[in-house]
């Protein structure tokens, strides 16, 4: 046995995730030291923004309001950074990296907006940055990626990557309950925040999918890159309609890498219940790709939670910590190489849903079967149905047209006189 | 950019995964030389049986059938060994290691017997031994376990890890239909092979649960330890009893980590629809696990083919040339360093289903029941049918108990006068 080595770490953050982080390095001890070759993992300093409260088992000498007592220490080689955020927590790991130590950031929101410039720098600090828990927290998605399936052309990422709108859409889709309804379950629970815009607006996702194209395509992919519609239009009526079509509703972060460039989209997306993704339930994650060797592959996980979340970030401890003991630097920080166009959302296709509230008199299918054939969009399946008032409802699933198309045929429908409105458009994924 | 390096690959065997390797390597080179910093690889020499059976796209030139001009070929850097087998393929990768060469191979038939002492002559020769695709083809399972998830204690693998009784099993499911008669068109299929005992009998599925207890819980498990039960004797009647506890059957290979020691055990399986691995049908294969940090963590994808095989094949090449670019070693080949017991099949605590046709007269039940608890195994719930001829078929399921104690209460059953036959007895993964 080697001698006992320690490595000095500082926590920046002790909310759920850092509070995880400390006590799973303190429960799986006995497992690391013998992988690390009997080094000795050590968080020395945490910073908080109050001293004073109450974290269980977070021994409070090691807390710290001053940054600079973090950053500035000689003695600490690695920085967890798990405040979140994009401006403290960027000048925080820039702050670092100058002064040589490696990073390990849970950071979704700043890695969807400015991650090349960190992995550079990252770069001429000789240092590395590891970024595994800021996509679908246990879920080893990023390394999968980048390390794993590297001998794949990956043609497409799609996941559900946002534990919020995944509890809300189950719960429509298993006891027949409105948005609303289930929103304040889901606060009440936990589930989701008290403003749960960037959730159910599809933000979160978007942050996350932007990230998840970037290392599978090789080429940078920001947050403003991404088409977002998030899940408040979706009625309980659209749920119940997608089991007729033997299908679900979620909400999917959808990377897919075309020969006239990549496209990135974050929907509401009708899914067939054959799909590996259909059935990923409640506030689990999981992510389906394709591959042009392996076919598919799909990883379903907790996408959130203190110690999931922590076993993602200190996976990312660990292998940083292996790489210094033998004195190397295994891992590329940055391998966005490539300029691959992004394309618009109107120039992608897809497969759509439509539902309309239309006159219940004959020709009204004929009309509407005309204004999408006008625009060239072929019509899959159609479901209609009697209501009152001489009313019917209307529901057509279109084949992959042209999303462009789409929306010139939905505005040509939208002033037939024979259509009252338009209650909802969704994507699908039938094809996969 | 820099000037082309050349990394020269023998490769031993070109069937099937020997030529989608080939082929990959050519498909996807585009990719590969950007990723290794322009470095190109080329297999220079490829070792056949017969170098006139006709293999599209391979140069002929290329084909050798002397082993020795690949293994002692001072120009070959690394050995792709996709031959199979023990005998001879233990014989080239080590004279292959002995002669400074890495190793990357699909074989799982030898890393289930004689992987520790194969991992320490690569250790000694410093050269590195990959076998990625030795276990569940395209998934990624063993860099997952080795390196994405090292921060958990792994406390159970269960795996689809046999494709082609698990194509079996789900036509039995899905079409009412025995198994001899599926058998049959697996083979016709090409998914069975003429002698199908391996697969049928679980140990194909035995092996690479070997492998993946070895690497989950860090201790050499090899074949002889694991405890082998085929689907020979599963009927189309169990699997329609099990539809009724809304279950269905799989064979799985599972792998348990206990306080008293490993578990390691192949064995058809009642598993409630509701788990993420009994939907997985067909010839897909996916690993389910359980880790003290991420929870459960799910992966599914191809266990088979050309491409998927040797997506794994190529990823193991790409990380070793990675490392020989750097020209540093980040990888560890043995990983086992502890000693944990294994435990013997009687000693392991699981649920059962069994099957049995007895008298339909009263007091049976009660009888029945007497001889369960005679033997402490408790009764979680029990289905009745009425035969013909004054007879009933019963199918109890248990709680979690004793294998022994179960064997126990099955003899004594047996000798009950109103018990005629027991039909059939599955263990059952109720909890997870």
């Amino acid at each position: 046995m080697n001698k006992v080595q320690n490595i000095k770490i500082g926590l920046l953050g002790c909310g759920t995730v850092g509070q995880g982080v400390y006590n799973l390095l303190q429960m799986n001890r006995d497992k690391y030291q013998p992988v690390l070759n009997n080094t000795n993992l050590e968080i020395t300093k945490i910073l908080v923004n109050d001293i004073n409260k109450k974290r269980p088992n977070i021994p409070q000498e090691l807390l710290t309001t001053d940054p600079d007592e973090i950053l500035n220490d000689e003695n600490i080689d690695i920085i967890i950074e798990v405040i979140g955020g994009t401006t403290k927590a960027q000048d925080y790991i820039k702050k670092a990296l100058l002064n040589g130590k490696h990073i390990v950031t849970a950071n979704k929101d700043l890695m969807a907006i400015n991650a090349q410039e960190l992995l550079d720098l990252g770069n001429k600090a000789g240092r590395q940055i590891r970024y595994e828990a800021s996509v679908a927290g246990a879920i080893p998605i990023i390394s999968t990626i980048k390390e794993n399936i590297l001998s794949n052309k990956i043609t497409k990422v799609m996941g559900i990557i946002n534990g919020t709108t995944n509890f809300i859409l189950t719960k429509m889709f298993n006891e027949d309950r409105d948005l609303k309804d289930v929103l304040k379950e889901a606060q009440e629970l936990g589930y989701a925040e008290a403003d749960p815009t960037s959730d159910i607006e599809g933000l979160d996702a978007a942050r996350k999918i932007a990230v998840l194209a970037s290392i599978a395509f090789n080429r940078s992919v920001v947050l403003n890159d991404v088409y977002v519609e998030g899940i408040t239009a979706i009625s309980v009526d659209d749920v119940n309609y997608a089991k007729l079509f033997n299908s679900t509703i979620k909400l999917l972060g959808i990377a897919v890498n075309n020969e006239q460039g990549i496209e990135v989209r974050v929907h509401p997306t009708l899914l067939p219940m054959s799909h590996p993704l259909a059935k990923v339930d409640d506030v689990y994650n999981a992510i389906y790709i394709e591959g042009n060797a392996f076919g598919d592959l799909t990883l379903i996980g907790k996408g959130a939670g203190s110690l999931p979340t922590a076993s993602a970030v200190v996976a990312d401890l660990l292998s940083i910590v292996k790489d210094m003991n033998r004195n190397i630097f295994s891992y590329e920080n940055r391998s966005c190489y490539l300029d691959t166009e992004i394309m618009e959302i109107e120039d992608t296709l897809t497969h759509f849903y439509i539902r309309m509230i239309v006159l219940d008199r004959t020709r009204v299918l004929s009309k509407i079967t005309e204004a999408f054939a006008d625009n060239d969009v072929s019509i899959d399946s159609v479901i209609q149905k009697k209501l009152e008032n001489n009313l019917a409802e209307l529901v057509i699933l279109t084949d992959k047209v042209l999303n462009k198309n789409m929306m010139n045929a939905k505005v040509q429908i939208e002033n037939l006189e024979v259509v009252k409105e338009i209650k909802s458009l969704i994507r699908s994924e039938k094809e996969y």
